[in-house]
This record gives C-alpha cells, structure tokens and sequence, in this order.
C-alpha cells in the first residue's frame, strides 16, 4: 500500500482522450504538466487497439503509475461500461474491462467533459472567484454542448452515471431535432454547430473549402457584424442554459470551454450578460461568476490522468 | 461534547415549519415521530415572535436538544440569512440571529422544501429504488413548484445556498410572467395554480365559493374528464421539468410532494409517462423512478427537527 502511495506520487500517469475525430495521449506529472503527447486520427472500427497502441508506446521504458481515458460517451455509474456514443460508434461495450485486459497498468474511465472539468479544478489558477463552496459548473460549447459538475471538490456522476448533460436541457419546445432523439435540445441553439448555421445563412459568400473554425475566428478578429452577431445569438443561448443549470445547481463559478470559446472575450462578456437577463430572482441573490477555461486541447488528457493518479490513494 | 452526543440521542428536537399560510411546529425524536403539534395562520408582520412562541410552548417542561426551522425562502449558504421570500413578505433579514437571540436552544434554519426531502429521504420506507447512489430529488407541487436534491446524503446547497430551484427552469420561452420576475418558468405550468387555471378555463360552471383543493379533488375521484385532462397537462409539464432537473443531476429517484401530489396515482404515473417522453437519450440509459411523498403536511417540520438534531452532532 506504501508503494503503491509512493508510486501515485512520484511516477507519471498517462492521459487518454478519446474524442470524434482525433485520440491524443501523454504523459502527465502530479502537477499536471504534460510530456510526449501524440496523436491519431480516431478509427470508430478500432478505438481500443488505437488506446492500447498509444499507452504501448507512451509506457515504452517510462515508469508509470495508472492510466485514465477521457470518453466523449454515456458512462454508467461504476465508469467501466459505455451506454452509448454517437461520435464515436461504441454503443453498450465494457470499455473498462476490454483496455483493462490489455493494458498492465490500473485504466480508469471517465467523461470528456468531466476530466476537462476535473483538469481545470484542480489545475487552472484560481481566484478569489469560489468563496462558499467547492463547486464549478464546467459548459463545453464545440460540435455539440458538454458539460460537468464539480461540487465539494468531486465530480458529480448522478444516480446512472450520466449528470451534467446541459446539452439536452430544451431552450425551444419542438424545435430543432436533436441526436438524442427529442427537439429543442441547447446543443441545438448553444454549439459551434448552431453557430455555422447562423453564420451560414445570413452569410451567402462563406468560403465553403476552408476549415470553417479558421473562417470563424478570422472574422471574429475583423469584428465581422454578421459573425458578430451569430456569436452573441450563440452566447445568449449559452446564458440561458447556464440559467437553467443555476435553477438546479447553483454553481458559484462556470468556467466555459470547447472550440467556440477560443472566440475569447467577446464570447464569455456576452454569456455573462444573457445569463443575468435570465437568471430567476436575479434582483435579490448573487451572480455566478464566469471564466474562459484555462486549458484547451489538452484539458481531457490532463484530467483523465491525474483521476487515475487520484483512484489509486483510494 | 459527550453530554451534547448524548442530548442529540436522547431527547427530542422542535421542528417549526414557516409556510405562506399558516406556521406549525412540534416535538420530534430521533426517529423522526412528533407528538404535540401546534399550528397558526402566518401573521407576515410577526413571523418571529410566532416563531418564538411556538418554541416556548413546546419547550415548556420538555427537554429539547435544538429547533430547526423550515421556511419557504431564499437562503444564503452559511443559513443564517434569508434573501427573499415572496410568500412571507420577508426580505434581506438575519433570521438565525433573530430567532437565535430569543431562543435558548440552538436554532437551525433550512429551506423548506430542502427540510421535506430531508425528512422523505431519512424517514420514509426505502424500497430498492435507489441503487448506485445516495440521490434524490424532490418535486414539490403546491401554490409554487419547488424542489430540493439529496446528494451523497447531503442536502445540495449550491454555491450561493440557492439550489433546487426547478420551479423556474423555463419551460415556455417568452411565457406567462413569474414572480421571479422572468417569464415561462415551471411554476407557471406545473404547479397547483396552473392546475386551477386550466381547470377553470374549460368548466365556467366551477364552484367559486369553496376551497378549489376540495373541489379538484372531488372531481377527480368522479373521474371527471375536465379535470383529468388538466391533471394531465401539469403532469406533462412536472415530467418534462424532471426531464431538465435528469440533465443535470441525473437522480435515480424523484419524489413527487406538495398539495397536488395528494392527487395520487393518476398524477403520478402520469409524470412517469411524460418524463420518458422528454427524457434525453431515452433509448439507451436507465430511467429514473417516480413516488409519492409519504410525508404530506409534516415534512418539513420532521425534516427540520432531525436537521437541527443532526448538525449538533458536527
């Protein structure tokens, strides 16, 4: 038990992110600095020997304590089983178990989006912007809208597994239909997706050929009125989910992440804005505070390796 | 500290529940069984001293271990000090304090729908129902809709004490003006008021003159299709609340209190119904369980009682 702690403390852990278009590992320290990353386009047919090959090379003459993967998926409750995940074709497989029986070292799963979170807990400065307790509500506007809670410093799983999906709170009533199954779902209204749509349709000239991000952000630097405006009909639609998520949580702190929020400043003062013409008695309680998140790409990686780190003290 | 322990199991702790309408308060042991309640109508000018009374009354000749007391307001994190509350004509006031100075056994304070899932969680028969984890969440619909989350068997508090709130997620966007002074919140749709609304506006022959309750509740025991149709329409609008509260907090169990939940089983089931409908990804995750209160009236004092017992223990 002693040396297991002391490997947990010295040795590096490896982080995984498993994501639609690309798998990324590397090696992390205690402290959360990453080392050797390297990247593979995803294989929806071969994910796990894809996993398997990256830990094989990352642990080749490296000591190594743990392994934790960040899934874009459903998990259940006890983090070894994929309910489903439409990015990335797995439906109703032991994900644990199949990287376990491969992999010599203890694997650890998790959500995407909760090791985001979990790398930003415990590894983003922080400020004097948490006072009561020790929670965070983590929103990742990309493809689709993500998210996480981190409440009395852990992450909230939910009585399934499946908490923190902000994504499918409905901001319209039969509007927009949905991947998961039903209409009007925020990841509809509040995505990198909607925010092309926007764009798209009031924009006849848009350069078609080009990756639509790098379009996007150029704009955005040109103040570009119609991209302007398709960003802050995208923010507005943010607020009112992070709205909806005070109505149940509460959260003293959002911090916002994934590809939209590389627009930066402009993005998080305009959610910041919407999310208090929607907050509920928003004239008689304090208003959360809101961040951009502090780690990008790598925010996955980092997290899911410092969980696996963290479950082995335990 | 022994001697405090001791008190704690042995002797019975003052529940006091401050409601719209009335304030009511007895004596609860630790098993959660009251004896000696006492009720009066809410006086909004004098909601102290009520209190205050109460508690001699009670206490009178009676070893009492700590008061706790639910009330139906905003309160800050640390539970000392009540925001807002719309019912009670109570705004920015150092409750604990005020009642503390008065009282000379130690007072707790708790919002009162918190205080009902407390007393529901801790005291109600427990059947399988709740598997992987410690959750709950409550549903109260009544005049209002509130709600309250059992985490990890804690009572979420939110990071400005202001969670559980899902009578103002918004279900209709640009809807029926709230008193929380946004428009299209839950409450508007899926609570006792909403339910007499409809009601009213498809039989003009509606009795005025008596309590609208009883009549409700007589119609519906006639199977009486008017108002079943109604019972319908704000069960489907709890159940897609339900829906948005699984987004975030993805609870094992929901239970279904407030006056309309005496409806029974038709109410219920008929939330059940709903939520699957609105329920995201419902095809391939488990789906929550649904029950009636089993505390109706007494909720929030027993809830509050064993609060206050708990806390001397800490």
């Amino acid at each position: 038990m002693y040396f297991v702690f002391l490997r947990a403390v010295l040795v590096r852990a490896i982080g995984v992110d498993i994501g639609g278009t690309k798998i990324s590992a590397a090696l992390v320290d205690r402290s959360g600095n990453m080392d050797g990353q390297l990247t593979v386009p995803t294989d929806p047919v071969g994910v796990i020997d894809q996993v398997v090959e990256l830990v094989n090379k990352l642990s080749d003459g490296e000591s190594v304590c743990a392994v934790g993967v960040a899934v874009a998926s459903f998990l259940n409750y006890s983090r070894d089983f994929v309910y489903n995940s439409p990015n990335l074709g797995l439906e109703n497989i032991p994900i644990r178990n199949l990287l376990q029986n491969r992999i010599k070292f203890p694997v650890f799963i998790e959500n995407d989006a909760n090791a985001a979170a979990w790398a930003e807990w415990r590894f983003a400065p922080r400020s004097v912007e948490i006072v009561n307790s020790q929670d965070l509500f983590m929103i990742t506007v990309g493809t689709g809208v993500g998210g996480a809670a981190i409440l009395d410093g852990k992450i909230l799983k939910g009585g399934f597994g499946i908490a923190s999906e902000p994504g499918h709170i409905v901001l319209v009533p039969d509007g927009i239909p949905c991947g998961c199954g039903k209409r009007g779902c925020s990841e509809q209204y509040a995505s990198g997706t909607a925010l092309l749509r926007y764009v798209k349709s009031n924009m006849p000239d848009f350069p078609f050929g080009r990756n639509p991000s790098d379009v996007i952000g150029e704009l955005v630097a040109k103040s570009d009125p119609v991209v302007l405006s398709a960003v802050s009909q995208v923010a507005d639609n943010v607020g009112r989910t992070a709205a909806a998520v005070t109505a149940i949580l509460d959260p003293e702190l959002f911090v916002i992440g994934g590809g939209v929020s590389k627009i930066g400043t402009f993005f998080i003062d305009s959610i910041r804005e919407s999310y208090k013409e929607y907050l509920p008695h928003s004239e008689s309680r304090p208003c959360a505070n809101f961040r951009l998140a502090h780690f990008y790409n790598t925010a996955g990686i980092i997290g899911a390796a410092d969980l696996a780190r963290s479950s082995l003290a335990t």
